[in-house]
């Protein structure tokens, strides 16, 4: 099997690298040898090995019959839908990182795979090496998902962490995350949950064997949570966790990415720093959980090559993966029920009392503040309710009053 | 896809209500119908739907060319095995729940269904409902499997977090495991870890594509662990967890099941009750984890069904399993590097110190002891030690002193 590698950054070049590394056992498994003959980058990479095999233009991949599977580590959705997509009208399997792709074009370009019996494969584009889109794709096909739960940004389970245990502020978290490499210059994406989303987006996609667009989830990022929340986080013995949640609930699809608070019973509670983990809970099987490292050039690398390896298996065989282009459109994200903590000033104590009734106080000797969790509610009713007053800040709840 | 059940116990009877269940999903996701024409057990059901369909005679379905898979839930090697090969041999695919079977001849099963071009499957057979077999099997075949570390029995993780929890004596929690169904009223291939031993041969045959024979496997259960165990455990921070543990260290092939004691760091210390999980480490992946029910009829039965699913969009075509029937031999016991929590009694104390030089003490207030943690060493090194003293009990841990 001739492979090219379109995009030679951090895991294009980890591509390559592990299959050097374990070009045996590689074999072995595959059932062949499996080698790079073209690396695409607009970049010279002089000195570097690579260098005999680096081209700049697509068109001698696409047009080379001997490539029989191209990876797509470029990122973006341009120009890697057009290489992706002529690719697989070619007759070339693909493998991909790329989430944005996924999440947008998924759909489309896994049907144009079944009709030329040839694979798109991604399992690196949600939780790096950790395998869950084959485990949803292949081992949890006798279920009914109710609901996916995945903590699925190192970035922000980082920073949460990092405030969690050190009580350190959001900036300084995101600072320390910067320094290290595991945040960008410009964290929007990450901080915001639109990277969360877009992985959520296929995620549900996949459970739900519909189109679910990223555009259309409710998406609350972590910028808002301060040292003060985790203060009382720790009196409520909760983590706050930057979840992605799909779930069925009579029918209605929800679909949200925010940070809520967790306790002990939930096995995500304990996924501490850059890692990743994915709660799934089938009607029959209860809740199987996949964890492990969510992002890095090496583990991102393994399951793109595991990838790899499987269309080399399945030549001439597509690999079923329902997800049509028909839309799963999410529910009225008002009509979605949960409690929340909240914080108002202590001025404000006798009318939270009044308007949300039913609340369970929570005290962590902050100066001039009142705080409870609230019964379980609508999104809708709580905006409302909390409309009657000055809300410092709240965060959704596993638990309710 | 007509399919036959060998066995209407329980994982037999989920199958049926799995399928029955989530009938419309499963057509869809297999691509067409799956029906079952034939359950076998000795037994009647009268008044049972699946009345109809029940046969006492095996040979009814072995002969019937309609059926393409066979379910096998009876245990047991015989007549399981006898049964399993009949039916591969005449072209129609299994699928097993049953470990003992998939241990001692998985080789020679998955032999001949590559043969057959048809597929021998036993993602039940370890973790219950976790997928890990098809995982293993197809997600981190990038990887060269460097440690495989599991909770893979229910019934010893429940009688542990019981001890842990709640102070239970060891004789304490297993009756109530036995009360509540958890444990059996002979509960020794559970308690003894012969249960999670089959389940390591397993994981460790398709990590290293060999055969490891159960037999060849170290194996110590859980029946020393005390009460005063735990409480040295809970003063250094860490749980006490009955792991099943493979690992490659310079080419050496070590298995072990043996109590542990782990601290907050490793993921598998906040799997609690009959959970499953399992721990493999990659050499360029790194850790991934499987976390979820590790029995119970349902999960069990929807991991069957997955397979069963598998089977069905597979027809003619064998997914490829790397086992050979090749031996893989673990290392010698004795050489394998350990370090150990040790109580003496108090009149050794000096002996101890003398004898293992850099040692940790431990105090959690037991009259009449001295307790401690080693440096790493051998375990031969270990025994001829401990040989000097009296030694209460020793429990191996996962940091040194």
């Amino acid at each position: 099997m001739k492979i090219a590698v379109l995009g030679y950054g951090t895991i294009g070049s980890g591509v390559v690298e592990v299959l050097e590394t374990n070009k045996e056992s590689i074999s072995k498994r595959a059932g062949e040898e499996i080698s790079v003959k073209y690396v695409l980058d607009l970049r010279d990479f002089p000195g570097n090995p690579i260098e005999d095999i680096l081209v700049h233009d697509f068109a001698t991949i696409a047009e080379d019959e001997e490539v029989g599977c191209v990876v797509e580590t470029m990122g973006g959705t341009e120009p890697a839908y057009s290489y992706v997509k002529e690719c697989l009208l070619r007759g070339k399997s693909v493998c991909t990182s790329n989430k944005a792709l996924v999440a947008k074009h998924g759909a489309e370009l896994l049907e144009i795979a079944r009709q030329k019996k040839i694979n798109f494969l991604f399992e690196a584009s949600v939780g790096g090496g950790i395998p869950i889109i084959r485990p949803l794709n292949e081992s949890l096909t006798s279920e009914q998902i109710l609901e996916i739960n995945g903590i699925v940004n190192g970035t922000t389970n980082y920073i949460l962490t990092k405030m969690s245990r050190e009580g350190a502020t959001f900036e300084a978290a995101l600072k320390e995350a910067q320094n290290l490499g595991y945040a960008e210059r410009n964290p929007e994406a990450d901080v915001e949950g639109h990277d969360a989303g877009r992985k959520l987006a296929i995620l549900a996609s996949l459970s739900y064997g519909k189109q679910v667009d990223f555009e259309d989830i409710y998406m609350e990022g972590i910028t808002k949570i301060t040292d003060t929340d985790f203060k009382y986080a720790e009196v409520l013995g909760a983590e706050i966790k930057l979840l992605a949640q799909g779930k069925m609930v009579d029918g209605n699809f929800y679909a949200m990415v925010a940070p809520k608070m967790i306790k002990e019973e939930n096995p995500l509670y304990s996924v501490r720093g850059v890692f990743n983990s994915i709660l799934v809970k089938g009607n029959t099987l209860g809740e199987v959980m996949f964890y492990g490292s969510g992002a890095g050039k090496l583990p991102t690398a393994s399951a793109v090559v595991a990838d790899v390896i499987e269309a080399t298996k399945h030549q001439g065989q597509n690999i079923v993966t329902i997800w049509s282009n028909k839309k799963l459109e999410p529910a009225n994200h008002d009509e979605m029920e949960n409690s929340f903590f909240v914080r108002v000033p202590a001025a404000d104590a006798a009318k939270a009392k009044e308007v949300f009734g039913d609340i369970a106080e929570v005290s962590a000797n902050v100066a001039g503040e009142f705080a409870f969790v609230t019964k379980k509610m609508t999104e809708k009713a709580f905006e409302e309710k909390a409309a009657c007053m000055t809300v410092l800040n709240r965060i959704r709840t596993e638990w309710e009053a």
